[in-house]
């Protein structure tokens, strides 16, 4: 006897699952439209999809309709936390970003190396006309100075959306930079006295290491939970014998690693902050970049005493505009003397474009379907390295950003993967580099004995194309190669 | 028996100029158009001519015809030369700038403080056209971020520009950078470690004070020649005390003193730097504004091994495009770490834009009318100062730039005179702000006992209005109350 109509139709879809005709994510046709197009009746559609629902393939999402469970995916773990040396370093001269944002823009190549979303997905071309109506309205005054804290209807707008992120801040609380580069460089300097320590999470953010460096600052490593973020026990430890000035995270969507910090852990680390008396600085420039739902809180929404929120729109509206911002909580006219001191000011036309482009509602708009296609391509890219890649490969699970940390076997060595990939046309940013010896390691050319010397970051910010795809076969053949 | 024609004509034209309806640097109507407006012939004309400047009121100018001479303004004696303790500072906390730029764009002040050109003077429209245009042209590519040493296309207009400043660069010698100001705090900290001493033109910008106070720097003042600049004799023998990491100067145009400095003394402290071994920093954002005549050459022109070029073009065309460069010479890789570190970059569509505005040929006929009307301005407040003011006042006479520096007589005390004068609606910049215990003598409140306690620094960057004529009045009158 046939099994019921239902049951074949589950496994009819079934297949274009595993197939990959339907794709993780993806969203299944409504039950009418399946009805429909299977010519069956709407309680059969119904049934089939239950069936698919119980086989753990497909999800409902209220109000949205059913979609495409990423089951596949979860097959591939995520990373491991590798082992890290806790222990103050004097950071290394040598600097790993100039090559790899050299790279970035280069046409030869595929740009998995820098975090730089594709400018195809930016609203530059908006945003373009925006800073011409705002170049013709302001006449005169478009070139005048951005004097003092910086541009005030981009503070209005920007303390506006802090709403979101739990802040409840009025626009004197704001100080406009030059980028996220610039708020964490005054957040620093306006915290520490060179010679200080730093505690930073390992893996870290290597650009935030050379600002360390370059303001005679020592890095402490404190290890992170790929899910959970920086470890509080370590971290707990490492201060009773060692004096940290200030301590820089990244909570939201991390660079490299992508978990969210949890809400417990960030209490947690508030509170060592109030007790060892250290400045704890939040770069949130992933924030306004959740898969789904809702923007997650900043740390500073939990304490404003302590807590310098540095951010930026350089991942989330346009690298180039260099419209950053820090809330400096107590450290306010610090941080305006010591920008004084550094630019004077930003430039004024950027800042009031941008100022349009949040007061307009363009920017919610646009992070719409921004988010969904940084979301597809991210899944997209996991999807594609757990295929290409040898069995052994642990990937982490962002639920925001665009950025992949993947674990490789452990014989791998990422420094050999990077030139490898870079000759043959694709690039990638080495494990070795997110640690405080990052530079040394790229000229020493030998990731053993570095910590994450298996491990690599992918940028996501690209959409996926056949290109994307071989690059990320070439990858995966070199993986294997060097994991023999 | 009456005068010949000539004569009569002569003294007419004399009475106008002493009337003012002719002022100095005036063009006299030419020889042919006064013959025919006052109905004499071509050669009586040019006789009267003849005898105004025998008399040393007019004066010829090759291909440009007759000029009013600035004989009355002679009269007006040049600052004199402070007394300045040549002893190691470290400087105070307070910030005197913070109220002088918050004051420049207040509407109900006229802004003689800050050193900021009027709005309408500059090509803000015809530039924010040209930013329209590029963000048009670059489409996605006008938000990617400014990579590396920053646009090339400025930097290779900027290089051409600066064979007239007497140096032979290409693109790959300069680093953009946002404004002069990142250029000076990216040289003193490539050249600088903190605790260092950094010897300075007395009076110095305020700017540099804190940039020093900022970065953990010490001062040494050095006291300036109010013609010729930094008092050489004075920094040898506070060379064989005083180790000196670096030495700031200001050589063309000078803020606040006027200065050109003439060649000897430029290459005397080439010699300086060279036997003791420091770096010079040179700051020529007026460098492209003589008043009249070929641009002077910068310091780099005479040594290419010790001297760090910093200039903007924030004087000269848009304060607020924050378009400064450095050319560091041999600090070229220390600079570039250095930058990426504090901002990473600047913004892509601001330099395209003043890339095109140079390439143009934009920035030179811009440049033409706009030195003229910087002398016209500079001339007519001297001219106004030397009317208003009782008599005993000195002033500078810059042949470029848009700055005057007054010294009044000894009894009036510049920090009385900057607060009665802001309180009738009239910015000043006080003498005692110049010297490296800046900000405390605002906060303290008098100026006796410090540096410049009778001098004060005027901006001449506005046009000449019964507003700005008032102006000078008001300060006339507290001049001399204080003076009594």
């Amino acid at each position: 006897m046939a099994a019921p109509l239902y049951l074949r139709l589950a496994d009819t879809l079934e297949t274009m699952i595993r197939r990959r005709s339907l794709r993780s994510g993806d969203r299944v046709p409504s039950v009418r439209r399946f009805s429909l197009e299977q010519r069956v009746s709407v309680p059969t559609a119904l049934n089939a999809y239950a069936v698919l629902e119980a086989r753990g393939l497909i999800e409902a999402r209220p109000k949205s309709g059913f979609f495409v469970k990423p089951a596949e995916l979860d097959r591939i773990p995520p990373p491991s936390a590798a082992p890290v040396t806790t222990r103050v370093c004097h950071l290394d001269q040598a600097d790993p970003l100039d090559i790899l944002s050299a790279d970035h823009y280069h046409p030869d190549l595929v740009p998995f190396g820098s975090l730089v979303p594709c400018p195809d997905l930016l609203p530059s071309r908006a945003l373009g006309r925006i800073l011409a109506a705002e170049a013709r309205k302001l006449g005169p005054g478009g070139s005048n100075y951005d004097m003092g804290p910086g541009h005030f209807g981009l503070r209005r707008e920007i303390a506006r959306r802090l709403l979101s992120a739990g802040c409840a801040l009025g626009p004197d609380d704001l100080v406009v930079t030059v980028g996220a580069t610039e708020a964490v460089s005054l957040a620093l300097r306006a915290t520490c006295r060179p010679g200080d320590t730093v505690a930073v999470e390992s893996p870290t953010f290597f650009g935030i290491l050379r600002q360390l460096r370059e303001l005679g600052l020592n890095a402490l490593p404190i290890p992170v939970d790929p899910g959970e973020g920086m470890d509080l026990d370590a971290l707990a430890v490492a201060l009773r014998r060692t004096k940290v000035a200030a301590c820089v995270v990244v909570p939201n969507f991390n660079n490299p690693v992508g978990f969210l910090m949890p809400d417990g852990r960030r209490r947690e680390l508030l509170r060592l902050a109030v007790s060892h008396g250290f400045a704890v600085i939040e770069d949130d420039i992933y924030g306004d970049l959740p898969h789904r739902g809702p923007r997650p809180h900043c740390l500073r929404a939990l304490n404003g005493e302590c807590v310098l929120l540095c951010s930026s729109f350089s991942k989330s509206v346009a690298p180039g505009y260099r419209i950053g911002f820090i809330v400096p909580g107590p450290w306010k006219e610090r941080v305006r003397v010591l920008k004084a001191a550094s630019t004077s000011c930003g430039v004024t036309l950027a800042a009031a474009a941008m100022a349009e482009f949040l007061r307009s509602g363009s920017y919610d708009r646009f992070l719409r379907s921004y988010r969904e296609a940084l979301r597809q391509q991210t899944e997209r890219m996991r999807e594609a390295i757990g295929q290409a890649f040898p069995g052994g490969v642990r990937v982490s699970r962002p639920q925001g950003g665009f950025v992949l940390w993947c674990e490789l076997p452990g014989r791998v060595d990422a420094l050999a993967l990077f030139r490898k990939a870079r000759e043959s046309g694709v690039t990638v940013a080495p494990g070795p580099i997110f640690s405080p010896k990052a530079g040394k390691c790229l000229n020493d050319g030998r990731a053993s004995g570095q910590n994450f010397s298996n491990y690599i970051r992918l940028n996501c910010g690209y959409p996926w194309t056949p290109k994307v795809e071989r690059a990320i076969g070439i990858l995966g053949h070199l993986v294997r190669e060097l994991a023999r």
